[in-house]
């Protein structure tokens, strides 16, 4: 069992325990760890860590691929070894340590952090510690259910860790196409075509010496905390189907649409979920998580193809993917993170890339990570990778937010994720604002038209009206711009006056 | 003489006045004019139509490459012919008018907009009206000082108006590179691989029978308007020269550097020219504008290849340039903007962005376009083309504006062209910032430390002080963050009271 696993026979000798492996690693040091929104992420050696430092205090740099599963990210924070952490991270512990300032976090754009690697800003990884659905003959890695940045991490780090886990289907094998771009000068361009393009190996070559220990694990991974669609992201959905049905009614599209990205998360899962609904067929996705939406839309013989870095999915959805797999394997990639979400691939296939926003303002600027302006949620993650490239940006979330007393649509954002020049489209569950080639004030109109709750319509009009008389291409009352929001850190809410 | 320029005999038949010319716009119409930071913008037509509308009143959609000259924004704000413009413009009168909301201006990513035209977002164009160096036997267009978005208005227009200027030299045949990025879902990656890489044609290919008229001009184009050098700037750029040398020390870089892109104005100028008091050679360009520090890079021998959309020079660099073509004209090359700005080409070559900010914030957050978060500058232009995919993004400013009354470094900035995930290293004349990797409290500390001015260090850091005692990942007092803006739109000026 373990040589099917293990098909390098001299690797077999590195076995050892999750407990043995962690005393390799050292105060300081940078960690560069698999793990990809909660999908084949290390398990045992994080683990083994935060148990340790319980006697044996240490601190390190934990850059991962995304989110971690397994509350690996809260262990490591209440055991305090996390100095500094990168590019993402999705766990309310962790996110309330790096609102202290004790943990300082990186979030950065998911392409770009293994360039930064490359190019000695950033590094070197001391250990990179990588979940495997097997190692091959020549030592190299074959990958579980997310790729993320574990391709990168484990060539260009001085020494490796495998968490080999049978847990994971053998069947993963095949379906990872590792590809790296090269370095700069000669760097040529990424042959990435099409959603199915295959450009580089079904596994991470690397130099099998490099390879000090392999730790045996059987745990799944954690599943998706996905909420189920309901009446708003319902009508989310509606708002775009009709939208994606007017844009081929006008010639711009035709119903296969053009690659479609979904960010993580329960509406837009939701939202892509909603599609299968449509008259479209013949789909594509070039996303960075195939979620429970992506195998929907397989089911429903709307989808012909997915291109991610993950999959990450629901116990349900989980049993009914793997339980099958050879249904959907040869329809699916699944690429390191640099490459699901590069600019250079995004822009020449035309994505059309489907976002989460905490809350937008009326000009279109969309705040993604920051409750309040200043409390970090979870990262920008791929959001700007595809906003900026996408052929179409589409931004989505509820008008309202704590039942009622917060809107998603404010009078300026505390915090810009996405500038208005990366924002196409806004819906929620109100309707759809289409923004394109529309001037700020333009813009304003169709947002609060369309997208603002009726319970905040008339504030917000009121705001832009009194903006508009002080004049100016983005009109702002400065000291009223983020009232809203200082009184919902105040009082807890933004309802107006009038209506409380 | 004639023939020269116009080289297919039919065309001959089609030249006329340019009032001639001018009745063929009508009310309503799209226009895609030539013209990109002052160089190769149609100097004819335009003026014509201003005149026309005196006594026959119409509006149009215009769309350039970037920034007119020969005050040809502010005859067509006056004579009210603007109901829209884009992507970008430097006028002082066109932005009145654009700041009092009576010409809608789409402020857009200038790698972006002939994508829109493409894919049918934005268009049909109507008219393109083009400056031309000369038109081949084949109707091919030759451009003139600048290709911007003239190579794709001229494709995708329904009619084309040239204007061949005699006073262009017939020695700008050869110097650019037309290629145009395929149709979805077909497109493959653009073959750009170094700076020198030529993968197009050396004119437009259309079909002749669209030119409708051509009118012969002699003017010149507008010098640039750029200062010279002053202690400020040449400060910045000896920052920014030790910073290179230190990235050298490190092995990050060589002498060689990364390709560069410079952003239009005197600030970047002033830099780039610097450079040539470094150790630095063997220097290349992948920019958008080039300007006098091109040509003197290469005239101090530091520079081996430029690639830009177009040469904008002062009168005396232009004498020294156009006098002696030969000498520079193998080392250049002249692309459309969108292949100049394309995220694809800047991301594989690493391109080193130095772009010029109005102002930003302690964490890093940048301005480049909105007074006061509310009234437009001039537009975005290819800085967030050049920001988001460089493999150093650079901003410079001057620590002080107004005669000292304002500060370019502030709590918050009001309006967000860059995020701080696209901002990795900040330069006044007081100090660089590098901001690489770094968390936002850390960068605030770097930020306030070397780019402040110690008139506003102390009120910085007191801000910073109360924000942090508040918490958050970025934190903030929502109800101050603005108020230095505020005060400097109500009294003139944001110095703290115990230095007033």
């Amino acid at each position: 069992m373990i040589a099917d696993r293990i098909r390098r026979p001299a690797l077999l000798d590195k076995i050892t325990t999750a407990e043995a492996a962690t005393a390799l690693i050292k105060d300081g040091m940078i960690i560069g760890m698999s793990g990809f929104t909660r999908a084949g992420d290390a398990k045992a050696v994080p683990i083994a860590m935060a148990e340790r430092a319980k006697t044996d205090p240490f601190k390190i740099t934990l850059i991962t691929g995304a989110s971690l599963g397994h509350d690996v990210d809260r262990m490591l924070t209440e055991a305090h070894i996390l100095a500094r952490r990168m590019p993402f991270q999705a766990d309310r512990t962790l996110r309330a340590a790096i609102n202290r300032g004790e943990v300082m976090f990186i979030d950065q754009h998911l392409s770009e952090t293994v360039e930064h690697l490359r190019s000695n800003q950033l590094g070197p990884i001391d250990y990179a510690i990588i979940e495997a659905a097997a190692i091959t003959e020549d030592g190299g890695i074959v990958p579980s259910t997310s790729v993320g940045n574990s391709a990168s991490f484990a060539v260009l780090a001085k020494k490796i860790i495998i968490e080999i886990n049978l847990s994971q289907p053998a069947e993963l094998e095949g379906l990872h196409d590792i590809y790296f771009p090269g370095r700069r000068p000669s760097r040529v361009p990424i042959p990435v075509v099409a959603c199915d393009s295959r450009v580089g190996f079904p596994y991470v070559p690397i130099d099998p010496d490099k390879i000090v220990a392999i730790v045996v694990t059987d745990e799944k991974d954690s599943a998706s905390s996905i909420e189920a669609p309901d009446a708003d992201t319902d009508a989310i959905a509606g708002h775009l189907i009709r939208f994606f049905e007017d844009e081929v009614a006008k010639g711009r599209l035709d119903l296969t649409l053009h690659p479609l990205q979904a960010g993580i998360g329960s509406i837009a899962n939701s939202v892509l979920s909603g599609l299968a609904h449509g008259p479209f067929h013949h789909l594509r996705m070039y996303s960075e998580v195939l979620q429970d939406s992506t195998f929907d839309l397989f089911d429903a013989g709307k989808l012909v193809f997915a291109s991610g870095s993950s999959i990450t999915l629901s116990t349900a959805c989980a049993e009914r993917v793997f339980g099958d797999f050879h249904k959907y394997k040869e329809h699916i990639v699944l690429r390191p993170q640099e490459i699901s979400n590069h600019p250079e691939v995004i822009r020449r296939l035309g994505v059309i890339g489907i976002n989460t926003a905490l809350e937008f303002d009326i000009y279109g600027n969309v705040n993604s990570t920051h409750v309040g302006g200043t409390h970090m949620m979870n990262g920008i993650g791929g959001s700007g990778d595809f906003a900026r490239n996408a052929y179409l940006s589409i931004f989505v979330t509820k008008s309202l937010a704590k039942e009622g007393r917060i809107s998603s649509v404010v009078p300026m954002v505390p915090h810009v994720d996405h500038t208005e020049h990366d924002v196409d489209i806004l819906v929620t569950e109100q309707g759809l604002a289409d923004l394109r080639e529309l001037a700020p004030r333009e813009r304003a109109l169709q947002i609060i038209e369309h997208c603002a709750h009726p319970d905040f319509k008339e504030a917000l009009s009121d705001y832009f009206r009194r903006a508009c008389a002080r004049g100016g291409h983005t009109p702002h009352l400065l000291e009223e711009a983020l009232s809203w929001h200082e009184k919902a850190r105040t009082a807890g809410t933004m309802v107006p006056l009038t209506r409380m």
